[in-house]
């Protein structure tokens, strides 16, 4: 899922986004509800009007960002307080009040309120910060369960022509042979769905035992959070492996904030079906292109004169339009174009790299991707 | 003609000017020389390739550029030194040199190097700056006569399947139904063509006097410039009018860096066929937009509800999909799509306003767009 934080992937147009394929984007509860408030975006007929994008969209729960971005914060058992990092007004976010903002953001899939637990975190302090999670959890549960109906669109679609519908049309998702049997299960919405979040820290049984208690609420969907926060890629992969034991194989698994392109074909041979990052948009503004020889960075003198695409094996509109050189010379040059032109690259060899894995699990076999065949 | 300063038009894609309609985008021979620089832009095939433009591209001739951004310039009879705005290396522009490096970039319409004539002027200071605008003229014409064809196009066309040609497929250039003869008179070229520059200040007797000697130096095409400099617009238009009087009606007449939406609808009815401005543009990254209703700016408070397009009467791919109040939000969150959007919203204004200037002119009847029919 490319990340559109604040109601747009930075750079990208949405019709762009289209072309590209992606069937699902998510946008940052934090953000919205600083700027432009979720009461302005609800009356607007929500997120899906407010950015005109028709397709699938996932809210996160506010948590993660409170942690990184916002100043002053205190998690109690009741919510976290923080400071805006905007203008510093203070501001509370609760497991209902996450719920209710994201209700009213109208996403299509929305996310438990969690606390993602700090890394290196003591084991006492992993356990105490799984056990919250849990308890906001049943909170935002219970909270979504009796207001989901208020979400905008499930208010405008059914007033109209009847339920929301995620990637109905053969014309507006292109045809992807190796589609996730996921997608198709929630083709169909009269409400949005509900995510619960596995925490834990780096504690295997922790994480199966936080996994275990989420799976017993009964979500549509499980997230892994918490992770790629400063630990070992082994440690990763050891977390998501443990976690995935539990997880139902018939639901789709989300694993929050990651990653690299050889990474995320991992976890998805490892049974991961959704993964967001803000690695190809923010790469690309800094000039970091991913291609199928590696990365590259678009300053280094040596592209002054290279009249190669980006990456010579993309098909992307950036490849089959402008070269090295000319791209290098946008970001050398401070040009908006260069943030533009190299968002759009990287979001293309992503979306690319899961579309070969789709087509790779259609066909039985990963082999050939996992051995380097697409990153 | 949009301006494309540094080899871009700021934020846009050159698939998206392609698909407003721009047939001819203007670059910036100052910028261009100094980042990437003329030899590697020769090198690399000449700036249309290097960008990936097809379609005219008219270059000027840095002069401007010189007086407004460079530091410690030093006008001789040789021509201006200065010290480049990016880095306070030494230069030295002179007609040749001008010439030298617009032939190398590869314009199609290369222009003669003139001084700008500052504003205000006394008259004696005016009568020695267009003198010496008129000797560069002839120093720019001898040295682009005898190099002309060292043009990267040239070499590179002729080599291989024959002439440069502009506006050479239906499918390429949409089709005007009031296209000015203008473009039909250059379609096919065998190298580019170099325009001169009259000067003479805000004195009507010195405009014609720059204009009768320099179209006695015959140009394919001839341009107005010193204008639009700090004077009235009743200036303006006097100085236009004077040297429209003077001017060949059978070649492209061109007034450089003007103007509003209804300055050039006022300037085209007087005669004149080529206008270019960084205003669309630069206003757009501004949060100004021009619309049908007027200037509005999208920073306002009151567009946060705004379900209404930019410009309700506009067709653009902007005003079909996104709202004010997205507009506004993009903007106020400094995100880098509001650039992307806005200016491709005010070029289509522009574009769609000489559309129709073009149709007036096919029907012989300019009334209804001087009435404001336009903007």
């Amino acid at each position: 899922m490319p990340v559109g934080t604040a109601g747009t992937v930075k750079a990208v147009s949405q019709d762009i986004l289209e072309d590209l394929g992606a069937q699902i984007i998510l946008g940052n509860t934090y953000h919205l509800y600083l700027r432009p408030g979720h009461e302005l975006v609800r009356k607007l007929g929500g997120l899906h009007k407010f950015m005109s994008w028709e397709r699938a969209l996932l809210t996160d729960s506010g948590g993660f960002q409170v942690f990184s971005l916002s100043e002053l914060r205190k998690v109690k058992e009741e919510g976290v307080s923080f400071r805006s990092h905007l203008d510093g007004t203070s501001h509370l976010f609760t497991p209902e009040r996450s719920m209710e903002i994201q209700i009213a953001l109208g996403a299509d899939i929305v996310m438990a309120f969690d606390e993602c637990t700090e890394h290196p975190a003591e084991r006492e302090r992993a356990r105490t910060s799984m056990e919250m999670t849990l308890r906001w959890a049943k909170r935002s549960k219970d909270y979504f369960e009796a207001h989901k109906h208020e979400c905008p669109w499930t208010d405008r679609e059914i007033g109209k022509s009847g339920d929301r519908v995620i990637g109905k049309t053969e014309e507006s998702v292109p045809a992807q042979p190796g589609a996730a049997a996921v997608h198709d299960s929630i083709t169909k919405l009269t409400a949005p769905a509900l995510f619960g979040i596995v925490q834990g820290g780096m504690y295997a049984d922790l994480r199966r035992e936080s996994a275990e208690r989420t799976v017993e609420m009964d979500f549509p969907g499980y997230a892994i959070g918490g992770l790629s926060v400063g630990e070992s890629r082994a440690k990763t992969m050891d977390m998501i492996a443990a976690v995935l034991e539990i997880l139902p194989k018939d639901k789709p698994r989300y694993v929050m904030g990651v990653g690299y392109p050889e990474e995320i074909v991992q976890y998805a041979a490892m049974g991961v079906d959704m993964m967001d990052c803000v690695l190809p948009t923010r790469a690309a503004r800094h000039g970091l292109l991913f291609t199928s020889e590696g990365r590259i960075n678009i300053k280094n003198a040596r592209y002054a004169q290279d009249q190669r695409p980006a990456d010579p094996k993309c098909a992307c509109r950036v490849c089959a339009r402008y070269t090295r050189a000319y791209l290098r010379h946008l970001f050398v040059s401070a040009e908006p174009l260069a943030g533009v032109l190299n968002t759009v690259h990287n979001l293309a060899f992503y979306l690319d790299t899961m579309r070969s894995v789709r087509h790779a699990i259609t066909l039985g076999d990963l082999s050939g991707i996992l051995s380097g065949g697409v990153s």
